[in-house]
């Protein structure tokens, strides 16, 4: 080994030490002071449910409430400056998504907050605390209803969550640049709770709730991720009235009417992808054909004139981020790219 | 109407006015400061699953992670002075059990970290943000199982959880003097979510995953409540190693052998109560035959010379407590008896 050859490691050695201890002082970021927190429902239904056995023959019918959804929220001092943020976790997660990350590391949601943003964290209806209606499961143990009326629960499995989620090409391959931490994978696995959508009726309660917690709020960003990516547009098309605006992380784009672009071009909205869309063996999602989706849609608003930005992370130089980029080890890099687009296109437009 | 007759009223209306001033004071208790905060799960086990549909033929089987615990922590600033506490909600709800109460006051989780304690808030193994094991549904659905196998849900109706929690003697009557704020009843039914604990293994993973989230804050103090009220002694009697204290509040203390109670007595208990345990319909809990178990639970863990304090409120001049007590009216007055408690037997302990 001549010099050269030993002091370019060397070097690479002590960037890294540099980079690790930067890291470090990040995960420590003093003291976090809250203007309040807490936690409250919005929307619900009541609906009748067969009296308990143990109220004993002829009693009157019972009554559950179902279709309700769980917001958890935190406001920082002085958030008046700025329009909250509603976030919305995707299929076979929970508000879990945007919270420590699974190697330990801050989320987005306790960053926001330090960025002087409001936040609310909403569990989809029919998911983790939002709770689900069991009513069907009851019917079909009972012999009331066949087994085929059960609902089409999804339980993502490591192997599917490895290529769909783009920790790499082929499980349990990650890829050379990825951004995820794969060595604490087993930590994204517990995230991963059964996903009871195909119980819900249509419209999707979430989608109704949300804009109604965009009007409780008198004005909120909605942010959705993969299942929920576009739940914030399906909310404005419900009502707009309380969406300051909409953003979409890495989500399919439904074909729309030219009424529908209209509408959801009055209201700002990001979209942003990651890396590595087409490199992943094929299996649930093509990433490469969503994205184009949302590329098509993306032009259509901005035809209706619309402001819409996507943001294609490899696009603006940033390499490697997995669809779960929330979570990825450049996660606050990300979320200083949205928070400078809220405070551009929301907080401070003209 | 004499003049004594309207002096008594006003004098009513002066007291009342200046308790409603001395709520509205407690409602803005200034902006929370937090040491830190964070989410992570505790246990969790790799379970085989059938391979998707989308993995095609012969593809390899593929793998879901069960039994893990979501929690949801605070560290408050000085927090090392006292021992953290891990509360564990009951039947048929989450963790937003010791949240926002449904009219809208602080919960515990927050009052206890406002006093200067960790606050660890598990969801409970197969509830909310924990998930559950679906693969028994997924079977009864392709046929590969009866419809008997599937489990017995508990989804609590408001008609039930009206004299069980007891809120009133019958549905919808509310007790006189009762302490549960029942005009928010219906904020109470949106925390009732499906119970699918009939889908887990024996021992429950909960109680194994509060004895390792015990030993892994190198000692902290077990909160449990009515179906959860005694899983702080299940963990204790599985690792008493890292429980500094166990509070059991309104829960069925089952028979145990002397063993298991000369064990249970070296770890310091409360257990707490409410007032009208003999007054509610006869239905699902007889509250009254429970407590009389756990007063004999009590007994015989003072007989092995164990330190534990039974609070009845009634007997100590407190009336109207509910089932839920942790959101009754004066809910920080009984968060206050257990603070107490803590420093006297736990963390003052001579």
């Amino acid at each position: 080994m001549n010099t050269r050859q030993a002091v370019v490691p060397f070097i690479a050695v002590v960037a890294l030490a540099v980079q690790v201890c930067a890291q470090a002082r990040e995960q420590k970021p003093g003291p976090l002071t809250l203007e309040s927190q807490g936690s409250l429902f919005v929307g619900g239904e009541v609906k009748s449910a067969p009296p308990s056995a143990a109220a004993g023959p002829g009693a009157a019918p019972a009554e559950i409430t179902v279709n309700q959804m769980y917001v958890q929220y935190q406001i920082p001092l002085r958030a008046e400056k700025h329009a909250p943020v509603v976030m919305v976790h995707g299929c076979c997660l929970s508000s879990k998504t945007w919270e420590t990350t699974p190697d330990g590391r801050m989320g987005w949601n306790e960053y926001f907050v330090r960025k002087g943003r409001s936040v609310y964290l909403a569990d989809q209806v029919s998911r983790a605390r939002s709770g689900f209606d069991p009513s069907v499961i009851a019917a079909v143990k009972s012999g009331a209803a066949p087994p085929s009326s059960l609902p089409n629960i999804i339980a993502a499995s490591h192997q599917v969550a490895w290529t769909v989620f783009r920790f790499g090409p082929t499980y349990p391959k990650p890829f050379e640049d990825g951004q995820f931490p794969v060595e604490a994978a087993n930590e994204l696995y517990k995230q991963m709770i059964p996903d009871l959508n195909a119980l819900l009726p249509d419209p999707n309660p979430t989608w109704t709730n949300m804009a109604a917690l965009g009007r409780q709020l008198e004005g909120a960003v909605l942010m959705g991720h993969s299942e929920s990516g576009f739940f914030p547009q399906q909310a404005a098309l419900i009502d707009p009235s309380g969406i300051r605006a909409m953003i979409s992380i890495e989500q399919p784009c439904p074909e729309l009417t030219p009424a529908q672009i209209a509408a959801l071009a009055r209201i700002p909205t990001l979209v942003m992808f990651g890396d590595h869309l087409g490199d992943v063996a094929p299996g649930i999602v093509n990433w490469k054909t969503t994205y184009d989706g949302c590329n098509a849609y993306v032009e259509k608003v901005k035809a209706a004139g619309g402001d819409i930005t996507m943001m294609w992370l490899p696009a603006m130089g940033i390499r490697g981020n997995s669809h779960m980029l929330m979570q990825d080890r450049n996660n606050l890099q990300l979320a200083d790219l949205i928070l400078g687009w809220l405070d551009k296109h929301v907080d401070n437009k003209k």
